[in-house]
Protein backbone atom coordinates (compact mmCIF):
# COMPACT_ATOMS: atom_id res chain seq x y z
CA UNK A 1 0.00 0.00 0.00
CA UNK A 2 1.16 3.30 -1.15
CA UNK A 3 0.45 4.97 2.10
CA UNK A 4 1.53 8.55 1.45
CA UNK A 5 -1.27 8.34 -1.16
CA UNK A 6 -3.51 8.75 2.11
CA UNK A 7 -1.16 11.67 4.56
CA UNK A 8 -2.47 15.33 3.77
CA UNK A 9 0.67 17.45 3.34
CA UNK A 10 -0.42 21.12 5.04
CA UNK A 11 2.23 23.76 4.21
CA UNK A 12 2.68 25.89 7.31
CA UNK A 13 1.30 24.55 10.01
CA UNK A 14 1.60 24.75 12.97
CA UNK A 15 3.81 27.71 12.23
CA UNK A 16 5.80 29.17 8.67
CA UNK A 17 7.80 26.79 7.03
CA UNK A 18 7.14 23.47 8.79
CA UNK A 19 5.25 21.17 6.08
CA UNK A 20 2.79 19.27 8.64
CA UNK A 21 1.98 15.79 7.60
CA UNK A 22 -1.47 14.98 8.82
CA UNK A 23 -2.27 11.30 9.40
CA UNK A 24 -6.54 12.01 10.04
CA UNK A 25 -6.54 11.29 6.32
CA UNK A 26 -5.06 7.76 6.65
CA UNK A 27 -6.93 7.01 9.82
CA UNK A 28 -10.40 7.51 8.53
CA UNK A 29 -9.56 5.33 5.61
CA UNK A 30 -10.55 2.07 7.80
CA UNK A 31 -8.33 -0.12 5.14
CA UNK A 32 -5.51 2.43 5.03
CA UNK A 33 -5.25 2.45 8.76
CA UNK A 34 -5.83 -1.64 9.54
CA UNK A 35 -2.91 -2.31 7.37
CA UNK A 36 -0.71 0.85 8.52
CA UNK A 37 -1.28 -1.12 12.06
CA UNK A 38 -0.89 -4.48 10.36
CA UNK A 39 2.58 -3.42 9.05
CA UNK A 40 3.83 -1.89 12.50
CA UNK A 41 2.82 -4.82 14.04
CA UNK A 42 4.52 -7.28 11.46
CA UNK A 43 7.96 -4.99 12.87
CA UNK A 44 7.96 -6.81 16.07
CA UNK A 45 6.10 -9.94 15.88
CA UNK A 46 8.62 -11.93 17.52
CA UNK A 47 10.04 -9.80 19.74
CA UNK A 48 7.95 -10.93 23.11
CA UNK A 49 6.59 -7.76 23.60
CA UNK A 50 5.07 -7.24 26.89
CA UNK A 51 3.60 -3.77 26.58
CA UNK A 52 3.06 -0.53 24.08
CA UNK A 53 4.01 2.85 25.04
CA UNK A 54 2.80 5.94 23.24
CA UNK A 55 3.01 9.75 24.05
CA UNK A 56 -0.31 11.21 23.84
CA UNK A 57 -2.32 12.43 22.14
CA UNK A 58 -1.28 10.53 18.37
CA UNK A 59 1.01 8.42 20.10
CA UNK A 60 -2.41 7.01 21.56
CA UNK A 61 -3.22 6.55 18.06
CA UNK A 62 -0.76 3.97 16.75
CA UNK A 63 -0.23 2.77 20.14
CA UNK A 64 -3.48 1.97 21.26
CA UNK A 65 -4.43 -0.43 18.32
CA UNK A 66 -0.77 -1.73 18.31
CA UNK A 67 -1.06 -2.79 21.51
CA UNK A 68 -5.12 -4.31 20.79
CA UNK A 69 -3.55 -6.50 17.68
CA UNK A 70 -0.72 -7.62 19.97
CA UNK A 71 -3.18 -8.98 22.86
CA UNK A 72 -0.57 -6.76 25.13
CA UNK A 73 -1.67 -3.75 27.66
CA UNK A 74 -0.68 -0.12 26.41
CA UNK A 75 0.72 2.29 28.94
CA UNK A 76 -0.41 6.02 28.04
CA UNK A 77 2.66 8.86 28.44
CA UNK A 78 1.18 11.83 29.17
CA UNK A 79 1.82 16.05 29.89
CA UNK A 80 2.73 16.48 32.81
CA UNK A 81 -0.36 16.40 35.46
CA UNK A 82 -2.58 14.68 33.49
CA UNK A 83 -2.06 11.17 35.56
CA UNK A 84 -4.03 10.64 38.34
CA UNK A 85 -1.73 8.45 40.46
CA UNK A 86 2.02 8.89 41.79
CA UNK A 87 4.50 9.89 38.54
CA UNK A 88 8.07 10.07 37.17
CA UNK A 89 8.16 13.28 34.39
CA UNK A 90 10.71 14.21 32.35
CA UNK A 91 11.04 17.58 30.45
CA UNK A 92 11.71 17.54 26.74
CA UNK A 93 12.17 19.80 23.67
CA UNK A 94 9.84 19.26 20.71
CA UNK A 95 9.99 20.19 17.15
CA UNK A 96 7.61 23.45 17.95
CA UNK A 97 8.78 24.15 21.91
CA UNK A 98 9.12 22.48 25.55
CA UNK A 99 6.67 20.34 27.50
CA UNK A 100 7.27 17.82 30.19
CA UNK A 101 5.91 14.01 29.94
CA UNK A 102 5.51 12.02 32.62
CA UNK A 103 4.28 8.06 33.35
CA UNK A 104 2.96 6.23 36.12
CA UNK A 105 5.22 4.86 38.17
CA UNK A 106 3.78 0.99 38.66
CA UNK A 107 3.01 1.46 34.56
CA UNK A 108 5.62 -0.94 33.41
CA UNK A 109 7.48 -3.45 35.90
CA UNK A 110 11.44 -3.75 35.61
CA UNK A 111 12.50 -6.67 33.13
CA UNK A 112 9.29 -5.55 30.79
CA UNK A 113 9.47 -5.51 26.85
CA UNK A 114 7.99 -2.66 25.96
CA UNK A 115 7.67 -1.17 22.56
CA UNK A 116 7.62 2.49 21.81
CA UNK A 117 4.96 3.36 19.33
CA UNK A 118 4.40 7.04 17.77
CA UNK A 119 3.03 8.74 14.88
CA UNK A 120 5.58 11.10 13.88
CA UNK A 121 9.72 10.81 14.22
CA UNK A 122 10.83 14.30 13.74
CA UNK A 123 13.71 15.76 15.66
CA UNK A 124 12.99 12.54 18.02
CA UNK A 125 12.77 14.71 21.06
CA UNK A 126 9.08 13.40 22.13
CA UNK A 127 9.96 9.97 21.84
CA UNK A 128 13.40 9.81 23.79
CA UNK A 129 11.74 11.42 26.58
CA UNK A 130 9.41 8.45 26.65
CA UNK A 131 12.44 5.98 26.15
CA UNK A 132 14.02 7.80 29.31
CA UNK A 133 10.48 7.19 31.39
CA UNK A 134 10.72 3.59 30.21
CA UNK A 135 13.99 3.03 31.08
CA UNK A 136 13.47 4.69 34.48
CA UNK A 137 11.35 2.03 35.32
CA UNK A 138 12.97 -0.75 34.43
CA UNK A 139 11.03 -1.35 31.28
CA UNK A 140 13.38 -3.02 28.15
CA UNK A 141 12.75 -0.82 24.63
CA UNK A 142 12.30 -3.80 22.64
CA UNK A 143 11.34 -1.30 19.59
CA UNK A 144 10.81 1.58 18.70
CA UNK A 145 8.02 2.18 15.75
CA UNK A 146 6.42 5.17 13.77
CA UNK A 147 4.12 5.77 11.01
CA UNK A 148 5.99 8.69 9.82
CA UNK A 149 9.47 9.10 9.47
CA UNK A 150 11.01 13.02 8.68
CA UNK A 151 14.66 11.58 7.36
CA UNK A 152 15.68 15.29 6.70
CA UNK A 153 15.26 16.11 10.95
CA UNK A 154 17.69 12.87 11.45
CA UNK A 155 15.92 12.05 14.45
CA UNK A 156 16.72 8.57 14.31
CA UNK A 157 20.51 9.80 15.13
CA UNK A 158 19.08 9.90 18.76
CA UNK A 159 17.91 6.88 18.67
CA UNK A 160 20.94 4.61 17.99
CA UNK A 161 21.29 1.82 20.71
CA UNK A 162 17.09 1.44 19.69
CA UNK A 163 15.66 -0.58 16.83
CA UNK A 164 13.64 2.17 14.86
CA UNK A 165 10.74 0.84 12.43
CA UNK A 166 8.65 3.49 10.10
CA UNK A 167 6.41 2.68 8.24
CA UNK A 168 6.57 5.85 5.53
CA UNK A 169 9.93 8.08 5.33
CA UNK A 170 9.81 11.44 3.96
CA UNK A 171 13.67 12.77 2.60
CA UNK B 1 -14.92 -10.16 33.16
CA UNK B 2 -14.93 -7.92 36.49
CA UNK B 3 -13.53 -5.01 34.66
CA UNK B 4 -13.85 -2.60 38.15
CA UNK B 5 -11.05 -5.06 39.14
CA UNK B 6 -8.98 -3.23 37.14
CA UNK B 7 -9.94 -0.11 37.78
CA UNK B 8 -8.27 1.86 40.38
CA UNK B 9 -9.93 4.72 42.32
CA UNK B 10 -8.06 7.97 43.07
CA UNK B 11 -9.80 10.11 45.93
CA UNK B 12 -9.68 13.53 44.74
CA UNK B 13 -8.27 13.93 41.77
CA UNK B 14 -8.42 16.44 39.97
CA UNK B 15 -9.57 18.00 42.65
CA UNK B 16 -11.14 17.58 46.27
CA UNK B 17 -14.08 14.86 46.55
CA UNK B 18 -14.28 13.73 42.89
CA UNK B 19 -13.07 10.16 43.07
CA UNK B 20 -11.21 9.52 39.64
CA UNK B 21 -11.55 6.44 37.58
CA UNK B 22 -8.64 5.43 36.85
CA UNK B 23 -8.43 3.24 33.39
CA UNK B 24 -4.62 2.82 33.08
CA UNK B 25 -4.62 -0.05 35.71
CA UNK B 26 -6.97 -1.81 33.06
CA UNK B 27 -5.38 -0.72 29.77
CA UNK B 28 -2.05 -2.26 30.82
CA UNK B 29 -3.28 -5.65 31.24
CA UNK B 30 -3.34 -6.49 27.68
CA UNK B 31 -6.30 -9.24 28.12
CA UNK B 32 -8.50 -6.81 30.37
CA UNK B 33 -7.93 -4.67 27.85
CA UNK B 34 -8.15 -6.99 24.80
CA UNK B 35 -11.58 -8.17 26.14
CA UNK B 36 -13.05 -4.52 26.87
CA UNK B 37 -12.63 -3.30 23.22
CA UNK B 38 -14.17 -6.62 22.13
CA UNK B 39 -16.96 -6.46 24.29
CA UNK B 40 -17.65 -3.04 23.61
CA UNK B 41 -17.32 -3.84 19.39
CA UNK B 42 -20.18 -6.54 20.03
CA UNK B 43 -22.62 -3.65 21.09
CA UNK B 44 -22.05 -2.11 17.02
CA UNK B 45 -21.61 -5.58 15.25
CA UNK B 46 -24.92 -5.15 13.52
CA UNK B 47 -25.16 -1.57 13.15
CA UNK B 48 -23.04 -1.23 10.02
CA UNK B 49 -20.72 1.47 11.02
CA UNK B 50 -18.43 3.49 8.75
CA UNK B 51 -16.65 5.33 11.15
CA UNK B 52 -15.78 5.55 14.69
CA UNK B 53 -15.20 9.23 16.29
CA UNK B 54 -13.51 9.77 20.07
CA UNK B 55 -12.72 12.91 21.80
CA UNK B 56 -8.88 13.58 22.48
CA UNK B 57 -6.70 12.21 24.66
CA UNK B 58 -8.38 8.95 26.44
CA UNK B 59 -11.31 8.64 23.85
CA UNK B 60 -8.57 7.68 21.47
CA UNK B 61 -7.29 4.65 23.59
CA UNK B 62 -10.69 3.24 23.57
CA UNK B 63 -12.33 4.76 19.74
CA UNK B 64 -8.56 3.69 17.62
CA UNK B 65 -8.79 0.02 18.88
CA UNK B 66 -12.47 -0.45 18.30
CA UNK B 67 -12.42 1.00 15.31
CA UNK B 68 -9.43 -1.11 14.04
CA UNK B 69 -10.96 -4.36 15.79
CA UNK B 70 -14.44 -3.28 12.99
CA UNK B 71 -12.23 -2.52 10.24
CA UNK B 72 -13.40 1.06 9.77
CA UNK B 73 -11.52 4.25 10.09
CA UNK B 74 -11.14 6.87 13.18
CA UNK B 75 -12.03 10.36 13.49
CA UNK B 76 -9.78 12.02 16.37
CA UNK B 77 -11.65 14.83 17.84
CA UNK B 78 -9.27 17.34 19.38
CA UNK B 79 -9.20 20.45 21.30
CA UNK B 80 -9.71 23.84 19.30
CA UNK B 81 -5.91 24.68 17.43
CA UNK B 82 -4.81 20.68 17.53
CA UNK B 83 -5.93 19.76 13.33
CA UNK B 84 -3.91 21.25 10.95
CA UNK B 85 -6.85 21.40 7.90
CA UNK B 86 -10.17 23.51 8.03
CA UNK B 87 -12.10 22.90 11.07
CA UNK B 88 -15.53 23.36 12.59
CA UNK B 89 -16.20 23.79 16.61
CA UNK B 90 -18.15 23.74 18.96
CA UNK B 91 -17.33 25.01 23.15
CA UNK B 92 -18.47 22.84 25.94
CA UNK B 93 -18.64 22.70 29.82
CA UNK B 94 -16.67 19.42 31.16
CA UNK B 95 -17.08 18.15 34.44
CA UNK B 96 -14.41 20.25 35.73
CA UNK B 97 -13.82 23.41 33.27
CA UNK B 98 -14.41 24.60 30.08
CA UNK B 99 -12.99 24.27 26.69
CA UNK B 100 -13.89 23.99 22.39
CA UNK B 101 -13.66 20.26 20.74
CA UNK B 102 -13.21 20.62 17.06
CA UNK B 103 -13.15 18.40 14.11
CA UNK B 104 -11.94 18.25 10.34
CA UNK B 105 -14.56 19.45 7.85
CA UNK B 106 -13.76 16.60 5.62
CA UNK B 107 -13.56 14.03 8.34
CA UNK B 108 -17.44 12.70 7.85
CA UNK B 109 -19.22 12.71 4.92
CA UNK B 110 -23.18 13.11 4.80
CA UNK B 111 -25.00 10.15 5.68
CA UNK B 112 -21.90 8.05 6.70
CA UNK B 113 -22.80 6.27 10.06
CA UNK B 114 -20.71 6.96 13.11
CA UNK B 115 -20.09 5.23 16.08
CA UNK B 116 -19.19 7.64 19.25
CA UNK B 117 -16.51 6.34 21.31
CA UNK B 118 -14.96 7.32 24.59
CA UNK B 119 -13.36 6.31 28.16
CA UNK B 120 -15.75 7.85 30.31
CA UNK B 121 -19.82 9.01 30.41
CA UNK B 122 -19.85 11.85 33.66
CA UNK B 123 -22.29 14.37 32.81
CA UNK B 124 -22.02 14.61 29.34
CA UNK B 125 -20.58 17.73 28.49
CA UNK B 126 -17.48 16.37 25.67
CA UNK B 127 -19.95 13.90 24.35
CA UNK B 128 -22.88 16.11 23.29
CA UNK B 129 -20.16 18.32 21.83
CA UNK B 130 -19.03 15.47 20.20
CA UNK B 131 -22.15 14.75 18.57
CA UNK B 132 -23.11 17.66 17.61
CA UNK B 133 -19.46 17.78 15.39
CA UNK B 134 -20.23 14.74 13.98
CA UNK B 135 -23.91 15.73 13.42
CA UNK B 136 -23.18 19.58 12.01
CA UNK B 137 -20.88 17.19 9.33
CA UNK B 138 -24.36 15.10 8.27
CA UNK B 139 -23.31 12.11 9.98
CA UNK B 140 -25.45 9.95 11.38
CA UNK B 141 -24.88 9.08 14.74
CA UNK B 142 -25.45 5.01 14.67
CA UNK B 143 -24.19 4.13 18.84
CA UNK B 144 -22.71 5.93 21.67
CA UNK B 145 -19.75 3.86 23.85
CA UNK B 146 -18.19 3.97 26.70
CA UNK B 147 -15.96 2.19 29.07
CA UNK B 148 -17.23 3.12 31.72
CA UNK B 149 -20.45 5.74 33.24
CA UNK B 150 -20.42 7.53 36.49
CA UNK B 151 -24.78 7.06 36.65
CA UNK B 152 -25.37 9.60 39.53
CA UNK B 153 -24.31 12.50 37.65
CA UNK B 154 -26.70 11.48 35.01
CA UNK B 155 -25.09 12.18 31.77
CA UNK B 156 -27.46 9.12 29.84
CA UNK B 157 -30.67 11.90 30.36
CA UNK B 158 -28.96 14.27 27.71
CA UNK B 159 -28.00 11.62 25.41
CA UNK B 160 -31.99 10.40 25.14
CA UNK B 161 -32.37 10.37 21.45
CA UNK B 162 -29.06 7.60 21.14
CA UNK B 163 -28.39 4.05 21.60
CA UNK B 164 -25.82 4.83 24.56
CA UNK B 165 -23.82 1.66 25.89
CA UNK B 166 -21.49 1.37 28.89
CA UNK B 167 -19.48 -1.22 29.69
CA UNK B 168 -18.55 -0.74 33.95
CA UNK B 169 -21.71 1.63 35.65
CA UNK B 170 -21.13 3.05 39.10
CA UNK B 171 -23.75 4.02 41.10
Amino acid sequence: MNYKDYIRVIPDFPEKGIRFKDITTLLKDGKAYQQAIEDMAAFVADREIDLVAGPEARGFVIGAPLAYKLGVGFVPIRKAGKLPAETIQVDYSLEYGKDALAIHTDAIQPGQRVLIADDLLATGGTINSTIQLVEKLGGKVAGVAFLIELKYLNGRDKLKEYDVFSLVQYD
